[in-house]
């Protein structure tokens, strides 16, 4: 498999993660989102939206959309499990993670931040913008979790719900954010302490810049 | 099961289709966006991200985000199919409504519409961003859909895709895009001749106004 990825991209490191959690290896290539390499006609014919992560299985076959594969990843390899099994409890992990992946992702992102530069907002408000949309997701993330007893979020191991709380997280970090949030905090500790989410932070992979 | 929801949120409408092809009934309450009452507290007691729609099933579980509630109606109540069983089938039809649920919607949707109009950009300007937003991502989505045979995207019936397509075109129409794009309004007009799409428009809810 190749991984269409950036290091700063925290679509790709959900897919980092999941595919590491798997225990898959995939080969790494990277586009440099700031030099707009995601817009290369030939990235364009693999992913029309010209958007990281893309992973291209060993048969040609190109999947998009990080929550997408990731849910590929747990279909086609199922073992360890990064959904639960009961519809419910799959229900509201999926909520969890499309409230990261709808509602703080795409509207603390390059393009919105950019749209707010470009009306003569500066960088400084931008930044307060990315950082109160984080805020505001994670106050009401940080509630619907409120009852799990930890130190993951919806189970003894960690899933899909961590495999999108940590990018985020390291967003939120990224642009000075509140860490007001106890539950969510503990989670993204304890993931930090395993390899799958720590070998995959985007300073250690090989496109990392300071 | 009760579904709480507006007339003119599209993330509802998705809601409304799903349970109409399922052939499920849901008591029907909804909440003027506008006047802002999904931040209501007896609402946010419900759904802590103050966003439509929510789903309360029977036992008073309630379910948020509306690519879960589909999903999940679609694994409790699996006649008619919402999506394919191939996991690469399946991972295609997810990044199809993803484009539409993180990267179109949450993007031309009222929040960045309000960030950017408080920073002084005219209601001609704000429009045109939601217009622009909508036809990138169709660009991108016809081009995905480009080798299905029609008139529906993934199969010989409507599914996932659609029920994110047709809401997601209503938006388009709304905000003056250009509709460019064969394949996706064949889809949606086939899709429009269909009592699950066709009674569950916006204009024909309660709460509809002028």
């Amino acid at each position: 498999m190749i991984l269409h990825g950036y290091f700063r991209s925290s679509a790709a490191w959900r897919v980092r993660i999941a595919l590491k959690l798997k225990g898959l290896e995939a080969e790494y290539r990277f586009h440099h989102l700031g030099r707009g390499e995601q817009f290369d006609p030939a990235y364009l014919a693999l992913n029309p939206q010209g958007l990281l992560p893309s992973l291209q299985l060993d048969d040609g076959t190109v999947l998009t959309q990080s929550m997408a594969i990731c849910e590929y990843l747990d279909e086609a390899y199922p073992e360890p499990p990064l959904r639960p099994t009961d519809p419910v409890a799959r229900a509201r992990v999926r909520a969890f993670v499309q409230a990261i992946a709808c509602d703080i992702h795409p509207v603390q992102n390059l393009r919105v931040l950019k749209a707010l530069k470009a009306q003569g907002q500066s960088e400084d408000d931008t930044r307060a913008w990315a950082r109160r949309v984080i805020e505001q997701g994670f106050d009401a993330l940080e509630t619907l979790v409120a009852a799990a007893p930890g130190p993951f979020l919806f189970g003894a191991a960690p899933g899909m719900a961590e495999v999108f709380l940590v990018p985020q997280m390291g967003n939120a970090r990224r642009f000075g954010a509140d860490l007001r949030w106890p539950r969510l905090l503990a989670a993204d500790a304890a993931c930090a302490a395993l390899p799958a989410f720590a070998d995959t932070r985007p300073d250690r992979q090989p496109d990392a810049e300071a």
